[in-house]
């Protein structure tokens, strides 16, 4: 782990690498060299991996995969802040699970419904505004809160060797897309400047939008309580097809939400494509969780790696640094 | 019009365009010098009306758009190949309408049921397939039918001067989606190489997909007799807002069906943003139809094009060209 010694002014995205040395904060173990074997293989003419510019579509989960995901999902913590704001609007809640845990500070509780009151809460925090109204509230919750272990804003939670992952497949012509279990519209109000990654290349979890026009004459969209598309698990490929319309090559992902878009990508280890497992085993830097985790659970897709030929990123020994306020 | 002087084989999509003349086939009236005026006022730091690169998002409908539409939409017309093709695995077929009718090739019965009736036709020759059957079933059509009056395949039926204007929006770093009532899946088999918009910037109705593991253990999606979204009318603004996750500052359609759409791109005289409306008015060199057409019916959306500020293109006077291979 290397000490903190430049000003984070200096550090913007990426700049770390360079053509010469293109993932500075993976430490040279396996999983970087094969990286590195198959994005040259594949932008190699004439070489039999070779994949033509308009097939370079590589797919990343969010949660866990790009930022961080403990000790719960930031959106879930974004929607519990909604709730609590906006109760007094609502004094059913006062009465009504999950919404009455909420308000009483019992999470643990409040998440006893399982998926349904998960939804419940994901749900209250988006329904029935406007798309418009739903991305200025994200922006000042995401200007407003910070993480409770880092001391951090949510969008500074992001892994490093992740951020230069993304820059050295762009720089070789992949068009990077995240596929994610979380909420489509939450994530696009910071993939653009956090990601670089432009707002028609998010895929996520959504729900209904309706047309309107306003009382000032004016189309809006407003989000419906009815579920569109949960791009989770079996999802994640059915997502890819309805958005991308291609077959990924290359996939990160980190949970067993994601076996079924890794799958997609590579279903054995014959076959060509590359995916990667980050597996959380820092538990001093960031957060060490795996087959019993509630959150990010990683089990069925550690088993299946070797058998597939997907790599496993050891967070602890892979990375010299994972965020990159520590560097 | 001009006469056929130059061979096909030098006709490359866009060739005849350059950043001295950008829009050659569009004769020099007030559509065309309004459209590059909204372009130059767009890329130009410091003018009121610029706009970032980033939110230079351009939605074109297809059908009768960016291709012909007639006699019918060429996807119905490839469903009715399908079904024809594919009766004799439907016994059942030859005793259930629309089917039966289509069978005894009387169409005028077969649409009598409507809406329902077309959904069906179009749904028999998508569902119960994988993606990538369906993806080799339309490609082979486009290979091997061309249409009744130009006896071209239907590909080619692209219109020279929307290719050039969708040309000259990229050279200004305008990003271009089509947003089609069509299905998406239909359309990607040819938008990259006809329109060089990749799949992933095709928006259109879709049927539901599962992920299913096939007998040889790979993953594979089937297409299912389930409606996922009807991308027309209403339903544009709330494909756009899924998949691109932007609002629009260019859109071009043809139709009420995309009224909506540019209503949400340009919703008044003084608001931003540019639309167009082809107006098929060219009966000699292509077909001529608007209030009274089953099919791209255009009646609101020319009423209402003057109040809204969206400039109508008149075929016929408009272009000096349709189509490529009619210079």
């Amino acid at each position: 782990m290397l000490s903190c010694h430049t000003s984070t002014v200096e550090k913007k995205q990426g700049i770390r690498s360079d053509k010469l040395n293109p993932l500075p904060s993976w430490n040279n173990n396996d999983v970087k060299s094969a990286i590195i074997n198959f994005v040259e293989n594949a932008t190699e003419e004439g070489n039999s991996n070779f994949i033509p510019e308009s097939d370079r579509i590589a797919c990343f989960d969010n949660d866990g995969t790009l930022w961080a995901e403990q000790p719960m999902y930031f959106q879930l913590i974004y929607a519990i802040d909604f709730i609590k704001k906006e109760a007094h609007k609502h004094p059913e809640w006062s009465k009504q699970e999950p919404f009455k845990s909420i308000l009483q500070n019992d999470l643990e509780q409040a998440l006893k419904g399982g998926n349904r009151a998960l939804m419940e809460i994901i749900m209250a925090s988006h329904a029935g505004i406007s798309t418009a109204e739903f991305d200025k509230s994200v922006k000042n919750w995401l200007e407003s809160r910070k993480h409770p272990k880092y001391n951090k804003p949510y969008n500074q939670l992001i892994y490093q060797p992740m951020i230069e992952l993304l820059d050295y497949l762009r720089s070789h012509q992949f068009k990077c897309f995240i596929v994610s279990g979380g909420g489509v519209d939450f994530i696009r109000n910071f993939s653009e400047e956090t990601y670089n990654i432009p707002k028609h290349q998010v895929i996520g979890s959504s729900l209904k939008v309706v047309y309107e026009i306003d009382s000032l004459g004016m189309p809006v969209l407003i989000k419906k309580a009815e579920i569109n598309h949960i791009d989770d698990g079996l999802g994640k490929p059915v997502g890819v097809h309805q958005y991308i319309g291609k077959k990924p090559v290359f996939s990160a992902g980190n949970s067993d939400g994601d076996y079924e878009l890794l799958a997609y990508t590579k279903s054995s280890k014959n076959e060509n494509g590359f995916a990667i497992i980050i597996h959380h085993t820092d538990a001093e830097r960031e957060f060490a969780y795996d087959r019993e985790s509630h959150i990010g659970k990683l089990k069925r897709a550690m088993d299946d790696a070797p058998e597939k030929g997907w790599y496993l990123v050891d967070m602890a020994k892979d990375w010299n640094i994972i965020f990159e306020f520590n560097f």
